[in-house]
C-alpha cells in the first residue's frame, strides 16, 4: 500500500486538519467531534443542512460545506458511518431556529445513526429535523451495506439544490421536498479499473485482474454487476449510460444534469475522454444535457474508475443548481 | 495499462472533445488545431494570454482558459510540445490589438516552438508577443528535457495573476512584468509514489519498488534527486518544504501563496493529509500562508504523488490572485 498518509489510524483527523488549514475563512473544523462547519454560520431563521458519512469519498461531504450548500458535514472513519452523538452535535450547532435537513446516503449504518441523532436532538433541544435519503445507484437491488439502491453521486446534486433552497429562506418542509424530488429524479452507475485500498487493511479490497474491469461497483468497493475485459472509453460510457437511462424517471421534456465522476485515482484527462462519449450517447438518445460537471467529487479512496449520475431536472432544479455556491469543491456565482 | 481511453492514439483529441462538451459557454475548442479558446473572446484593446504545452497535465492548461486567466491554450500530444503553427494560430486568433503574452514552461521543445511561433506571428500579422518562461522546480539543475530548472506548479499561479493583470487593461509590458515577477518568486518540488504510464508506451515510464518513493520527480516522470523508502506524510512534507524554502527568494515580510498539487492519481483525502503537515512546517519556519490551493492542477497522467509550490507574494500579486476568475478548473469571485 502506497499512500500519502502518516498512519492508517490517523488518516481522517489528519485530513480534517488539512481541510481546516487549507480553507480558513470558509470552513471551521471541530477536530474532536470530526465535524466540518461553515466558518461564517448561516443567518437566523434559515433552514440548515447537515450531511456526512464515512470518509474516503472526498470532497464529499466536507468539501461541500459553505454558503449555498451544507452547514455541516460529519466525517466517520474510512467507509464507516459517523456516530449519532457527532451528528446530533452538528445538528444542534447549526440550527438557526428553522430546523435542519439531514441528507443521508442509503447505507444501513448511516440511516440508523442519522435517525438516532434526529431522535436525540428532538428529545434534547427540540430542533426539528427532516431527512432525505439518496438511493440512486442502479447497479444492484440490495448490497453489502444496503437495503435497496445505494446512495452515490446524486447526493452532491441534492446537497447543492437543497442548499440553494435553504439560502432562499424556504421552510424545512419546502427544502426537504425539493431535495426529495432531486433524489428521486437521479440515477447513477459506476465502474472500476482498480480496487481501492482501505488504509487499515493495507491491501486492495478486491482483486481485479490487469485486463478486467468491474461494472456497477459501489463507492466502498462493494461488488457490482459483473466483470469483463476492459473496454474502450466509448464501451465504458455505453455500459453506464444505458442502465442509468433505463431507470431514469421520465420528465415531460426535461433535460438532465450530468455528473461524470472520477473514483479518486483516475486523472481528469481520462474523465474528459469518457465524458465526450457520454455526451455523444445522450445526444443520440435525445436527452438534452442542461448542466454538466466532470471531476472527482464522490470518490472511493484510490480507486481508478468513474461513475455517471443523471438527474432529470425541471426548471426549478436548474435555477437552484445555478444559484451561487461557495465551498472548497464547488464554487460559482459568488 | 488500465486507462479510461479509446486508444492510445486518440487520447488528446478525445479529451479535448470532452472538454468542449463539458464546458459550453466557457470554452470553444478548435479540434483541428487542438487549441482551447474562451467561448466569449476578450474585449478589444486588452492584452491576451496564450499558454500550452504537452498534454497529460490536465487541468493545465486548457482548464485555465476563461475570463480572468488564459485566452487560449495549445495542447500538444502527451508530454510533447505543441507545434509552432498551432501556437501561431492561437496567438493571432486571440490578439485584440494590445499584444499577446506567451507563458511557457521551461522545456527545450516548448521554448523552441513558442519562439518560432512568436517569430511567425511577428512576420505575418505584426502581433506583438512577449514571453515569460516558468522555471520553478528546484529538484534538478538541468534535466532530461531542460536546460536549467523545469517549469511546473508556478505556471498556474503565473497564469492566474497575469490573467488578472490583463483583465485590468494593463499594457503588454506591464502584464509581462508582473508575470515575470511571479515566475521568479516561485519555487517547487515534487515527489512520486508511482510512475505515470504514457498511453503510447503502455507501461510505466520507470520502475519504483513497492516500498520506495522518488523525491524531486518531474511532471513527465523525469528522474528526480533520489529514491528512498516511502516516508510518512510528515516526512514527505519536510522533503518538499525544506528544499523549496531553501531556494525561495526573500521578500521583506511577504508571505506565500501555496499550491499543494496532486500528480493525478492521489486522491484529495491524501493531499489534505500532506497539506496539514506543510502548513505546520511553514508556520514553524515563520512563513505566513497568505493563500492556499490544494488539489490536482498540474498532473502527470496517472502518477501518484504530490508537489509543493511556494510563491513569495507581494500585495499586488495577492490582489491579482484574488481577482475574479471563471475557468473550468479555477473559479471564484464571479
Amino acid at each position: 500500500m502506497k499512500k500519502l498518509i502518516n498512519s492508517a489510524d490517523t488518516v481522517v483527523p489528519d485530513a480534517l486538519a488539512g481541510m481546516a488549514a487549507a480553507h480558513p475563512g470558509v470552513l471551521s473544523v471541530d477536530l474532536d467531534q470530526r465535524v466540518v462547519y461553515r466558518a461564517v454560520p448561516k443567518e437566523q431563521g434559515r433552514v440548515a443542512i447537515v450531511s456526512g458519512g464515512g470518509s474516503g469519498h472526498e470532497p464529499l461531504h466536507g468539501g461541500f460545506v459553505g454558503a449555498g450548500m451544507l452547514d455541516a458535514a460529519c466525517a466517520g472513519e474510512i467507509f464507516t458511518s459517523p456516530v449519532p452523538d457527532q451528528i446530533a452535535a452538528a445538528t444542534t450547532a447549526v440550527d438557526r431556529g428553522a430546523g435542519v435537513l439531514h441528507i443521508v446516503k442509503n447505507y444501513t449504518g448511516d440511516i440508523m445513526n442519522f435517525e438516532m441523532a434526529a431522535e436525540l436532538v428532538a428529545a434534547e433541544s427540540g430542533t426539528q429535523v427532516a431527512t432525505v435519503v439518496t438511493a440512486d445507484d442502479v447497479a444492484v437491488e440490495d448490497s453489502l451495506y444496503t437495503a435497496g439502491r445505494r446512495g452515490v453521486g446524486v447526493t452532491l446534486i441534492v446537497e447543492k439544490i437543497a442548499g440553494a433552497a435553504a439560502e432562499e429562506g424556504r421552510s424545512l418542509a419546502e427544502v426537504a421536498a425539493v431535495a426529495e424530488r432531486v433524489s428521486r429524479a437521479g440515477r447513477s452507475m459506476g465502474m472500476a479499473l482498480t480496487s481501492c485500498t482501505v488504509p487499515a487493511n493495507g491491501r486492495p479490497s478486491f482483486d481485479l485482474p490487469e485486463d478486467e474491469m468491474e461494472i456497477g461497483i459501489g463507492i466502498h468497493g462493494e461488488p457490482g454487476r459483473h466483470r469483463e475485459p476492459v473496454a474502450s472509453a466509448a464501451g465504458i460510457a455505453a455500459r453506464l449510460v444505458e442502465p442509468v437511462l433505463a431507470e431514469l424517471p421520465e420528465g415531460e421534456d426535461h433535460g438532465v444534469i450530468v455528473l461524470l465522476n472520477g473514483m479518486g485515482a483516475s486523472p481528469l484527462i481520462e474523465l474528459y475522454v469518457v465524458y465526450a462519449e457520454v455526451a455523444r450517447l445522450l445526444q443520440a438518445a435525445g436527452v438534452t444535457v442542461e448542466r454538466s460537471l466532470v471531476g472527482s467529487y464522490v470518490t472511493s479512496l484510490d480507486m481508478a474508475g468513474c461513475s455517471l449520475t443523471l438527474v432529470r431536472a425541471d426548471a426549478e432544479m436548474l435555477r437552484l443548481w445555478d444559484a451561487p455556491v461557495s465551498t472548497p469543491a464547488l464554487r460559482w456565482g459568488v
